[in-house]
């Protein structure tokens, strides 16, 4: 499995993924899933991709071969807006899965791919989309301003807290550090090292990060989440004393 | 859907369960998914139920009728150790399931139901089991004891942070509602009333509540949850900032 998340905040946009790929429980490998795409001066992509490894393998190599073909070949150094960004990547997408739908389907195979593309283009806001295996994409929205593909359950929480509380650039990036190790600690199919990408609007180049599993980051935010966490318990009043709670004994039967 | 959990401390046992339950998304209602039998003085169960709800009211419509059947019939005042009560349960839920199968696949519905049983026998230890459709049943384990049944992967995060930090019955009860309400933002087919149940071990007797939509408890959770959560991440460095991180400028191609 895999998960990749991004966030979408005043300053700028977050992405983080993680890089652990699998075929059955044993043959686990580790491949990156955060791509940098800076095809032009005047604009910059991220991609994340989860599902078929084969598929999004070559759809990243298509995206390449593209920008290398003579002028006058769409590709995203083309584009101009992330919305024709987003349907040249699912074009792409589903241009590969259909070159092998025959060879998958005799393995009863599932070669789809989900990606997150984010990025920014001079001139027009940086932004977020996913791009579903069908070709079509949907962005955050203001209300949730991220996206999660991949194992998304066990984390979502945590990026629920940090949209409640308007998250800067530096805070969001451990946010979703926080939301991956906790994805990762219940799902062993997602795991270290993880690549993180931190984007300061209209800066137009990324900073990028790998945490690696010794990190001793890794440990204290564990340390830190179980000490605040306790905390926050302890300062709730006991459940079983409120008055306001409808005791309801003897409904036992019968 | 639903979100049952159940944890087992050295204290004693906590369950709790939302109400909520629908078929489809235009036909929602609320049931009591928590119950309480106390069938005889020596012994009592909790039954937490998830699965189709036809087939969960049959259930315990039958485990009742056994308890008043004449002497003789197996039933849970009969059983003599946990692990038989699961597997009476498991029988049960098998034949409720059996005689509908013919209804039940002419629309494609599934009928079946996954159910928590917790409780104990006077001169056991208590415990908490998961009854699976097939009929057989686990235990939670000493490394991870609790349970869960339904969307159990948004709140599951909270339970591990108890089992780490080896909580009491008060403080459990708190987990339980917080890993409650983080389930029920992230999915709206689980909601409120929630029914918690505390069991000291030995008591033979169950202290129950229900927990409203409208409870002061739940905001002020929320209000605490991010209050310490921020706090957390404000302890921590910043991930951008740790020499430890491989920083990976410039890799973007092409």
């Amino acid at each position: 499995m895999t998960y990749c998340l991004a966030l979408r905040l005043d300053d700028g946009l977050v992405f983080m993924s993680d890089t652990r790929t699998n075929a059955g429980v044993d043959n686990i490998s580790n491949y990156r899933k955060l791509h940098i795409l800076r095809p032009a001066p005047d604009r910059i992509f991220v991609l994340q991709s989860a599902g078929n490894l084969a598929t999004t393998q070559e759809v990243l190599d298509r995206i390449h071969h593209d920008l290398a073909a003579p002028a006058g070949t769409e590709s995203l150094a083309t584009v101009e807006e992330m919305f024709q960004a987003a349907l040249y990547v699912g074009r792409v997408s589903r241009t590969v899965v259909a070159a092998h739908r025959d060879g998958l389907m005799s393995s009863g195979a599932d070669g789809t791919a989900t990606f997150i593309l984010g990025g920014q283009l001079r001139g027009s806001a940086p932004d977020i989309m996913l791009v579903y295996p069908e070709g079509n994409y949907i962005r955050a929205s203001d209300e949730r301003p991220f996206l999660q593909i991949g194992e998304s359950k066990y984390g979502k929480f945590m990026l629920d807290i940090a949209v409640r509380a308007h998250a800067d650039l530096a805070a969001a990036a451990k946010i979703a550090l926080a939301s991956m190790i906790s994805t990762a600690r219940a799902n062993l199919s997602v795991g270290p090292p993880y690549d993180l990408g931190v984007y300061r609007t209209d800066a137009l180049t990324i900073d990028e990060f790998r945490i690696t599993e010794d990190s001793t980051i890794l440990h204290r935010l564990l340390e830190l989440w179980e000490k605040h966490i306790m905390a926050a318990l302890h300062e709730l009043p006991a459940v079983t004393d409120l008055d306001e709670l409808v005791a309801e004994p003897g409904r036992a039967r019968p």
